[in-house]
């Protein structure tokens, strides 16, 4: 190459270090190796031991046969295509609701238009509505002002991490295993990630006292401690909150002026009787806080629900409790980038205002909604019951959200064998089921956990009728990684 | 405020510095000031000396009235509800080859999915019909995994503006004037801004001697020069390069070893029969450079053109001349945020690939476009001639982009009075006009312009039957202006 020496090649020891710390593991090396090989089955039939590759790394539930919720389809189409609404037989085409609302969302956009930058919080009536459906979800008052629509819950959490993070002195505390996006961010954005451990023996407890030893623990090493991440519902542990360990979250970050980030995009994923999805704000309310109190952001998305509408990327934040400076910050931040899609904009509204009782496509919406939810809470269930008949294997309940977090108890000759290929143990086991399943599931180490201990993450998202297969897959695969380890 | 002291309250003052100094006027002070004149306009009608608020702020044409494409809101609804294509009656509503691409494009997507995540880089499919796209209008191959699709192309700057910049001792030249994404996306990586001056006695030229004045200026102070920026056609200044500037930046590029970011946003945005838009990458490879030679990144964006689709943030960058290694990282980064929003990739894809000769909508999708465009030259030179109609004011001809920036030789008495409310006179000028008019522009200092000149950016974006009313009130209030401080 015979570029002159002024500038330095643009290599990986030349680009911003910050990237290259960063990891992704959701995305990551089995999810390219799954790719190729899913390449290779198209090429060469026959080829593979198996005949598809069955995408279990990522919470992408229309990637694997969901469909979507017939009425946000219809009322996406009519807004993307407003001369529908002037035609004649459209009522053949789209339930009177759908119509109705695709109006009503045309209105309030300015000048019906779908086409145009909205404000760089999102549209207004839009947020009127997410706010109205807040309100009636907690109990408590919402303020559109307070919203900010987002491209999905990422780039949300992106922002804040820009906000909040200074250099690596300033840390974030996140649940250890956690979702890769925070330690991503927090990596991006330079600063600190500070780990606090849910405790598997309880079904992924949160102690506040464990959350309170390693934030001491932090600050004696000058870190400052700015925000505190919670997911609830869990990702990748399924767990739901209790209201009264919520509490003390909130009690906690509180009396330490940390910030709240609560990821709450698995809200509509519960799947036991004996556990309810609460809001953060729901909950500091309730306890008499109001805004002067708590710095709180709770981050929903339209990715995920019973809907998951994940290529359509939308979502919203709703910040409360900062200052009117700070929240000019935030505004010029979303300004940069103008807007968030105004398709996801649309769907954020209707999923926070789906059809009522009374609407045309109300028993249908009901009929969809439930039928995805209750499918769902049977897979988890299988898919449960199959780790936990594996040697080895102990898998808590997936309360919530869309994934399995089993814990591998692996064979010393298993860890060897790791450590000749320089793999972490759940690494090559994810790698050996791949091969020799097509089911894609990504290492505990991408997400982290107490050292010494292995796990692999996998969605509760293949369709129904292919649980059973994939069990004995997963069940073969098992025995002969295992007679091929065992002590 | 009872919080704790261990953490420091969040406030301007401990907030990430980075976003304290990022700027971005085009969403900035005059712009929040119109969205309150426009509620006060709602609530108390003929509270103000004009009716409506002219947002010619931002190159945003559906927000004034611009219709979309129909061919495009046509396969976007179809996709957007795919059952549709089932329906008996759906050729009434639809034009054939619009139900034909849409049936393409869902072919294209594993499991017909328009709702799942796709690849990190955008659906496979449509990024080899926009390498297609590219091969045609360039006469060079493009390749589809050199292409990111993206949320517009803001997201695609920042990614790269992510990777190149360490610290602020990594510099990236900047075209002043600029579109201030660039300066607002140093400043929020932290990096430094190189200007070079782009010569308004010359069209708004670029001088590479000039620039290369700067490198080394920034070099001397030990500044590591990581990049080039180029808007062709020109923002705000409108300019469309000379295919032999172009040659001397590609040659200055290559052997000073900086990436080349070139923003081609407005490739299809020229207005005038001498000129003609070449990509970088085409001037790169007719001059006989492939991959190994040069670093350049290639931007281009939906909301612009003809077709305007701001609201549906689509847009995609194709990246060239990085080792593979440089390349897995770019990857590693577009996958944290999993991917952009499938409905902006599907317009992508239509952009790059639009009904052609012998499709059905072919004449009337030619007819949509060309009205656009032949509307827009109109009132590019009506709005032309009338700024240079005014004392003391001079503008250049919009060559191509969406945007005036003429020059305000200001009377010394009106740059007292702007000193006396701490504001740049040509904040002063846009302030004015705006509460006089109700039309609303950018101060030039907004995206930076030679020291001791002022200039304000105004969209040539209003339909054209308002164009005559909004010349008389520029008019109007520019003599007034001028009456009140003539020296």
């Amino acid at each position: 190459m015979d570029r002159a020496a002024a500038a330095p090649p643009v290599s990986i020891d030349t680009i911003n270090p910050k990237v290259l710390k960063c990891q992704y593991a959701v995305r990551g090396a089995i999810v390219s190796h799954a790719q190729r090989l899913q390449q290779e089955l198209q090429t060469s039939q026959g080829s593979l031991p198996f005949d598809e590759i069955l995408y279990c790394n990522i919470g992408n539930p229309q990637s694997l046969g969901q469909q979507p919720i017939t009425f946000f389809r219809e009322v996406l189409a009519l807004c993307d295509h407003p001369a529908l609404l002037g035609k004649s037989n459209i009522d053949a085409l789209f339930s009177k609701d759908a119509i109705g609302r695709a109006q009503k969302i045309l209105d309030l956009i300015p000048g019906r238009a779908t086409g145009a930058y909205s404000h760089s919080q999102g549209i207004k009536g839009l947020r009127d509505a997410i706010a109205a459906g807040i309100a009636i979800r907690d109990g408590f008052p919402a303020n559109a002002d307070d919203i900010f629509l987002t491209d999905g819950a990422s780039p949300g959490v992106h922002m804040m991490m820009q906000l909040l993070i200074r250099s690596e002195n300033d840390g974030i505390l996140c649940p250890i295993p956690q979702y890769p996006l925070y330690s991503a961010s927090i990596a991006l954005h330079g600063g600190s990630l500070v780990p606090y451990y849910l405790d598997e023996a309880t079904g992924w407890g949160l102690e506040i006292s464990d959350v309170k030893k390693q934030l001491e623990d932090a600050q004696s090493k000058g870190i400052t401690v700015r925000a505190l991440v919670v997911i609830n519902p869990g990702n990748p542990t399924g767990q739901v909150l209790a209201e009264e360990n919520q509490k003390k979250i909130v009690e906690f970050c509180k009396n330490e002026g940390l910030v709240l980030l609560a990821d709450e995009v698995y809200q509509e994923n519960v799947y036991v009787d004996n556990k309810k999805f609460n809001s953060f704000k729901k909950i500091a309310r309730s306890m008499g806080y109001g805004e002067e109190d708590l710095y709180l952001v709770s981050f929903q998305s339209i990715s995920k629900g019973y809907h998951g509408e994940c290529g359509k990327r939308g979502g919203y934040m709703e910040v409360t409790g900062f200052s009117a400076e700070v929240r000019e910050q935030f505004y010029k931040v979303a300004s940069v980038n103008l807007c968030s899609n105004i398709s996801g904009q649309i769907i954020a509204s209707l999923v926070m205002n789906p059809p009522k009782v009374g609407d045309e496509s109300y028993k249908s919406f009901i009929a969809e909604k439930n039928g995805i939810l209750s499918s769902l809470a049977r897979r988890a269930k299988a898919l449960e019951d199959a780790f936990n008949s594996l040697e080895g294997v102990t898998c808590n309940k997936a309360e919530g959200a869309m994934y399995l977090f089993p814990r591998l108890h692996l064979p010393q000759k298993a860890i060897d064998a790791a450590k000749a290929v320089i793999a972490a143990p759940d690494t090559l086991y994810a790698r050996r089921l791949l091969d020799a399943t097509g089911i894609v599931v990504v290492p505990g180490s991408g997400f982290g956990q107490v050292p010494g201990t292995w796990h692999v993450r996998c969605t509760i998202l293949p369709q129904e009728d292919k649980i059973p297969a994939i069990i004995s897959r997963l069940k073969a695969f098992h025995e002969a990684f295992m007679d091929e380890f065992r002590d």
